[in-house]
């Protein structure tokens, strides 16, 4: 099995998504925030690129999340913090949100076989789905406005050792993966001291979400991974 | 003192480099080369980007080397094997130099203040030269068509660690800087391990060059650190 990682969406070529399972991570805060939402009885999460978009999909039993420059923005019912999917209101509803890099990873992959969300959160069942699903892998760090993000190559250093917990022998990493591999078994026992210094870490603490950077840490915490299907994120334990 | 790194020549923008000081990383084999030309007597490297360039710059006392697809130019006096350049014969000679990415990555970098050429062999001295130009830093890993190498981004971290051994208080690194400080420091005590498993090293043992990438691996083997003057790469000492 071949596993490679790009380390931002802006060296990211569609067509190498082809016949691939695509493992989009944006810890802070886009997948986190994703699975956090299906985890909470939200039924599915409809990703796009822009505000104008997401408008034009306001339905009835739509709801609307994201954010502009790490913002709620206007008019939208939610932003783009996991506390605030936790809420009874998102049970049953479909959520379309936009946000500044993962929606826009998540859309870049769609030549892909599969598209699976992945974080910090659900690490383990995002690699054990990926796995069973017996593609290569192409794991995409959403990165921040086309720049290496630390938080997501840490989270696809994390989902590189469990994968290799699954598979018999060793896989097939491109470089960037034996880098990110590295990087996370180097910062594994103080991940949050080491988020807390790069540049999102300290950008959103600077903002007042600093237990969005703590909660969206823990590792495992989760077993929901959302899978694309006809643009919409479901949870996959649905389409089993 | 900002220090940052950018992961392939691909991401370098050349504006960025104003009023810094840049460390140019072509570990496999570029800049390991030129650090023991320089060593072995050589007076100096003059970095082009094409054959063309190379052949048009052959004077008397000019000899031209590099490599593409790994292997020697027709015509040209040397390869881009470390090995070679040990000879007496380059004793007092400037050689025209031309390999696929490490001068590509030079000549991007022109715009900086200070132009060094780093490696496994001179990161120490490289790392001292680069702290006492009192200068950002950015480390630009060449990389292998524009994709990360693993042992230029290895090497980075070598010289992080190397820097913030001179440095009072911590460096204020970007997110790549941090990861591959952390990727280092996990591979730190199995480096050739590890350089095996990637492309390049697999490549290069593959088309007999498995004594070259051992070599290139020798951490501060060299002290020499080249400096790129009037389009000449020199050693540091002979401008102080």
């Amino acid at each position: 099995m071949q596993l490679d990682v790009i380390s931002s969406v802006n060296e990211a070529r569609s067509d190498d998504f082809i016949n691939k399972t695509i493992i989009v991570i944006d810890v802070l805060r886009a997948t986190s925030t994703i699975v956090t939402a299906l985890e909470h009885g939200c039924s599915g999460i409809i990703p796009v690129e822009t505000v104008c978009q997401a408008r034009n999909l306001q339905r009835e039993d739509n709801l609307l999340g994201g954010e502009r420059f790490c913002k709620k923005i206007a008019g939208f019912h939610y932003g783009n913090s996991p506390f605030e999917y936790m809420s009874p209101e998102i049970q049953g509803k479909r959520i379309v949100m936009t946000t500044t890099n993962g929606t826009r990873a998540i859309q870049k992959s769609q030549k892909a076989m599969h598209v699976l969300a992945g974080c910090v959160l659900n690490a383990a069942s995002c690699a054990q789905v990926a796995f069973a699903l017996k593609r290569d892998i192409v794991i995409v760090c959403a990165g921040t406005q086309d720049v290496f993000s630390l938080e997501d190559g840490l989270c696809a250093g994390l989902i590189i050792e469990e994968l290799q917990a699954r598979h018999e022998g060793a896989m097939e990493l491109n470089d960037t993966g034996i880098a990110m591999q590295g990087a996370y078994k180097y910062n594994e026992d103080r991940l949050e001291d080491a988020i807390m210094q790069c540049a999102n870490g300290k950008r959103l603490c600077k903002l007042g979400f600093k237990e969005d950077v703590t909660f969206c840490l823990k590792v495992n915490h989760y077993t929901t991974v959302p899978l694309l299907r006809e643009q919409t994120l479901v949870p996959y334990s649905v389409l089993k």
